[in-house]
């Protein structure tokens, strides 16, 4: 399923050397010698693994193919076709098949011309030795070839089967550029072989153990809770037992036992034991180790993959100056290069860069330092433009009046935080109380009123562009929040008070605005504050497993709508006799039906993820297997076995590695303020290249900068000042949260680049083995 | 509750510095200094940490108190006080007041002996600074006073409560030399802080989830599948979203709000997302990283504290030879001290000690040397003693004849085991079939002859105190339960074949005995055995949170106890018509009745262990807290609250994050098989000491050591022969397991004397802080 990246571009050597080393004079770059170098920069900075051709027209392709616009396209028809699920029978709105086959095969249009792009834009024989590709290939012939068979089979009236409906998440992670999924794809299986002799030894305990309360309770004539016999067939008490592995059935299990003697209890908690708490933690155990070990090679050969390509556009810009004893890149070229690679920055931060490459001021840099430019392009440089106050501009004599500095002062004092968190606690009361009443409603005006003036007086201290910076989470939250609530309450008292009706939709999305205004209480307490970021900084990971587990829950939504789907259904009419028993006869009596759990069922695809949102959370996992077992044979619990193993044990304790490991990072991140060599390299040269080359009053302005941000108050902000600041415990992408979480392992070895010892200098590298399929 | 350990043994001054350094010669050493020496060796050996007295009358008392009679004779006086609650009211069997009380006064007897005689081992002044002393002398007077109150409102037929039952526990913790469980009670402590601001968040995320909750799903007029009210009350709601975080209700609480619209399937996914899989996480993070950061902290303190020990003794054992430059210990004066330390190590393995120590072979060592004794006990040194086989020393004749030989190395091949596993996997099959088959019944005693004839044949092969030598754990494992089960099977057939009768207990002990043999068969695949050998290893530390455990469940049953007692009734007599409301009317139509939970109640200690054994796993916790509340109190519900925010956050979360920290730890000496540097050197070393004092034939001896251990036909083995191995994977204490996780961080600041700057030469060592309570 995880697929192999193409791994290291090797260069046409042969015209390379032939050019870029003469031994002589130093000819002029070419513009396709920089659109070269650039793609290769540009490929490190993101760590793109693409084996492109290195010829003009190759490379011209390659460009367009990284390009957002056919990424998004791609993306788009990916979600396209996942989502066609929606439309299929069974489906939610259904829809002809004539047009979700037209749709579908738009999708494989897409995805063929991507690959052909791909195609054109890598080695022939590249192409057909990545074992994504042709499980891409694969996965569209038998796309096509199943919408045929399908076709027929319907023409022929006869009963038909959409099966490659469950290669469709394939595409999500082949097609992409889901590096993320494809990695945590890879851990999985590597992890795999471990976790199988555990699992093995764990299923081993849980024979034994059945096989032993078989015969310590099995010739008792017990009976359950519902009358059946108790403990009487080996298989039926594997599966119970296995269920109270995942507590599910924690008390129930163990009662008729326990009701006869207590020594039996004995037994169930010394089960419960080994296989929940021991076998469950030594899951995690092996999940966690397996998951950091392989995760911590990858990020290595990402790391030496990533030089090489640097090493590779050094080659291509390199010039032999006789000063430096050796081959060198001018600013020049650099900046050509930085320009077409990044053309969002601006000059300053450009200079800034190549000072800091450049720290000797030579005016070229060698080898060493221009493999560091992919990090320095990946720090993410906030530049702060402190510039005075709109109003203080307009009309200064007002804005720097007493009253007015008084109001100032007010509002950045601490009180004022703390008067807003005392009304938001009032505020939380009064939405707990009945809004019929109507003191109450009215009072949300009030409440709308406070909010909307604290907004304006802080927009009337602080500068508003700082204030709605990019990194302001919470000023943009409180602001869209509460003009939110502002025009939905609008919305709602005018609806009201015109026709005396109520949208409930719109009183619900009313009620919920209202509520998350109260989050906002969390952002004036530090240590919250703290845990909080922490949280949102792990975020993009989570959307891996997001992904991961989607691709998980389609293929199983769609064996399981094939196998169970209109088995159980869900009548809405309370009054409707089948209701009792989900419209299926066999489920009469069951706890399934007494539950009243019709609802989770394999109907359509949003029920069904429903439900395995459910099976997930593990509770009640035994009435649900077993209710879809009574519809249709015994052995469908094995779906269900092997949905738990496959997504409890495994997924959701990788997940809970990832947490764990993210935290620990973040801990000692936050101890030792730790940083990499490079980031504290740029912060002591920001200081110096700005006293140079700008205003001499830039380091007040930077003392100030971290007081009160922007405030027209500053004393030296008579004037537009540019200072740079290192956003240094953020990180842009998941690959530089996975670098910094190895960073202790890989520092040494792979930066410097005299010390790894399979590291030529002279271009040969050997290629990194990202192990295909 | 967790008390801080006395410090650091500084003797006294004056009178030791006197005596220990004359500037002269050496004057010879008196008993005393040996006893005051050795107790400093033995006091460091075992991370003892007690502040004793060093006049010579203390150091006999203080040997007195660390004998082993009057530990063993303390555990077991705390073992009856603990276990007194069997007998007192609400009692498992029911005991006159008087004989109950009679009993405890003796504990408490015994207690305050243990106590003076620890006040008289040290000096006064620490003895009253110690919070652990105050502990034990305020519980001790708490319960007596508790004795009178008790008595004399008995005698005044009044209420009577004995509140001070649940004081018992913290003798456990404080009155015995529990250093592991006093240790895991200061990182709770000192990780709750932290869990608390984590706690607060989660807390505050479910009071928002339940405002929105309310606010959504009120005034919807949904109802529960019971008919009740959904989602109108506001604590009612917090509660069931607490207990959704627990997974117990999952599917259930979000039915109706799902029944009435799938939109509302998002909100609770959010939910469980949030509060269950991030935060939960969390937890597991927070409390493995506090748990790893303050174990490290005291375990650096524990070596460090082991060092200064060392270095008393030296003081005391000293004397100064010019050649050395300095002050030496003798290797006469060494021997005496661990002849006194530990008189059960052989001579041979004392000379392997002291010639590690020596390695110069100068016949004296200096103080860094002298330091590294208290480890080089710690460390297990099997000596093997390679004799032949009795039979061979009996009739060497027929022992070496060909048939014999044939034998034995049949026994010796792999294809032995594999057929012995077969006959187990047939016997599995055969233990699961119907044992009322007469065939299968007689089949029973076939097995049973194979099992023997396998121990008898091994037994003829190895030499027999080879085989049952004390690290062979299957082979003791396998004879215990065959001969058991051989016993049981004898006396039941006896007993049925006499009088027809079959006792009930006899036949449950002959079925666990042959369950018990199938897990043989994990020994013959070497991945199991690699994952059994690691659970076996972190095998003391989980008893470790056993007792943890204990400690815990005492408190909430003694408190559950007296708020719940016979609220609730299990009726045995299934036709007894209160038994479907469990005694109490209250419970009528309760999920708590209807699911027949009538035996998990507080009425006696032991149904209240169970009941807390079910709410640490908890599922179905929210039915069993529902159901006491329901017949006590709505506030009843605080209770269970506090006992899943204790056990199932905090305490579990404590046991994960051990055994995962215990499976790294084992990972890695797997695959480094990294070994302390002292074991190192014994390893070097012991090849040279036994070459030089023993026979030549040894190297070949320990060749074979590995393949055929004590085997007969060793070719070298016709005279007793001696050698020494060294358990390195295996750790006598958990302490050692302690030191070996965190060995990287201490060795280097530890171990090595010079580099550590707070620690003079002099004597003076500060005292580290084992903060007090």
């Amino acid at each position: 399923m995880s697929e192999a990246e193409t791994t290291e571009n090797i260069p046409d050597e042969s015209a390379g050397n032939g050019k870029e080393i003469p031994n002589g004079g130093n000819p002029a770059k070419t513009k396709e010698d920089f659109d070269l170098a650039s793609v290769y920069v540009s490929d490190a900075q993101y760590n793109r693994n693409i084996f492109f051709d290195t010829s003009p027209q190759a490379v011209r392709l390659y460009l367009l193919y990284n390009h957002w616009t056919p990424k998004v396209l791609l993306y788009f028809f990916i979600l396209v076709d996942l989502s066609l699920a929606v439309f299929e029978e069974p489906a939610v709105l259904p829809l002809p098949t004539w047009a979700t086959v037209l749709v579908e095969l738009l999708c494989v249009l897409v995805f063929t011309l991507r690959l052909v792009h791909y195609a054109k834009v890598i080695p022939r024989d590249k192409f057909w030795r990545d074992a994504k590709n042709i499980c891409i290939i694969v996965v569209l012939m038998l796309t096509l070839l199943d919408m045929i068979i399908y076709g027929a089979l319907k023409a022929a009236d006869c009963y038909a089967l959409r099966w490659s409906r469950v290669l469709r998440p394939l595409l999500l992670v082949n097609v992409t550029e889901g590096r993320q999924l494809r990695r945590a794809f890879r851990s999985i299986r590597n992890a795999l072989p471990q976790i199988f002799y555990v699992f093995l030894l764990f299923m081993f305990s849980v024979l034994i153990f059945s096989l032993m309360a078989l015969k310590l309770l099995g010739k008792r004539g017990l009976k359950t809770n519902d009358g059946a016999p108790y403990f009487t067939n080996y298989l039926e008490i594997v599966f119970d037992l296995y269920v109270l592995v995942t507590t599910a059935n924690s008390p129930d299990v163990m009662m008729p036992a326990y009701n006869s003697s207590s020594f039996f209890a004995i037994f169930f908690i010394v089960y419960i034991l080994v296989n929940t708490y021991i076998f469950m933690s030594v899951f995690l155990a092996v999940v966690y180790n397996n998951y950091k070990k392989y995760l911590k090679e990858e990020v290595r050969q990402l790391v030496r993959a990533k030089r090489h390509k640097m090493v590779r556009a050094f080659a291509v810009l390199q010039e032999r100056r006789e000063e430096a004893g050796g081959q060198v890149v001018t600013q020049a070229n650099w900046n050509q290069v930085v320009r077409l690679v990044r053309s969002d920055i601006s000059n300053a931060h450009r200079e800034l860069l190549w000072s800091v490459s450049d720290d000797k001021n030579q005016g070229f840099i060698g080898k060493v330092a221009f493999v560091q430019l992919a990090d320095l392009l990946n720090i993410e440089v906030i530049t702060l433009k402190s510039r005075p106050h709109p109003l203080h501009r307009l009309c200064p004599a007002l804005y720097q009046s007493a009253p007015s500095r008084l109001l100032c002062r007010m509002v950045q004092h601490r009180a004022f935080v703390i008067v807003y968190d005392l009304i938001i606690l009032v505020n939380a009361v009064f939405i707990g109380l009945d809004e019929e009443n109507p003191m109450i409603a009215n009072s949300e005006w009030v409440f709308l009123a406070l909010y909307l003036l604290e907004i304006l007086l802080k927009l009337y201290v602080f500068e508003p562009r700082a204030f709605f910076s990019r990194h302001s989470f919470w000023n943009w939250f409180d602001t869209i929040i509460v003009i939110s609530a502002l025009i939905a309450t609008i919305v709602n008292s005018a609806m009201k008070s015109s026709g005396g009706y109520t949208s409930r939709q719109i009183l619900d999305i009313v009620f919920i605005l209202r509520v998350l205004r109260l989050i906002r209480v969390v952002d004036s307490i530090e240590r919250f504050r703290t845990i909080i970021n922490t949280l949102i900084r792990i975020g993009p990971a989570i959307l891996t497993f997001g992904q991961l587990i989607v691709v998980v829950y389609y293929v199983f939504a769609m064996v399981g709508m094939e196998l169970f789907k209109h088995k159980v259904t869900f009548y809405r009419d309370p009054g409707d006799p089948a209701k009792a028993f989900c419209g299926n006869p066999l489920l009469q009596g069951t706890a399934f039906a007494h539950l009243n759990y019709c609802k989770n069922n394999f109907n359509n695809v949003v029920s069904s993820f429903i439900l395995l949102v459910e099976l997930t959370v593990v509770n009640q996992w035994h009435v649900l297997s077993s209710g879809f077992a009574t519809v249709t044979h015994m052995s469908a619990r094995i779906f269900f076995v092997i949905f738990h193993v496959l997504v409890v044990i495994v997924i959701i304790n990788i997940f809970v590695a990832f947490v764990l490991e993210a935290f620990f990072v973040e801990y000692s991140v936050d101890k030792s303020d730790l940083q990499t060599s490079l980031e504290k390299k740029i912060e002591e040269l920001e200081l110096a290249v700005e006293r140079e080359k700008l205003q001499e009053n830039l380091v007040d302005a930077m003392e100030t900068v971290d007081n009160d941000l922007g405030t027209g108050q500053s004393q030296t902000a008579n004037q537009p000042t540019l200072m740079f600041k290192i956003a240094s415990k953020r990180y842009r992408t998941v690959d530089a949260l996975l670098q910094r979480m190895f960073e202790a392992d890989l520092d040494s070895e792979d930066f410097a680049e005299g010390s790894d010892p399979d590291a030529p200098t002279d271009g040969n590298f050997a290629n990194p083995s990202f192990g295909s399929a």
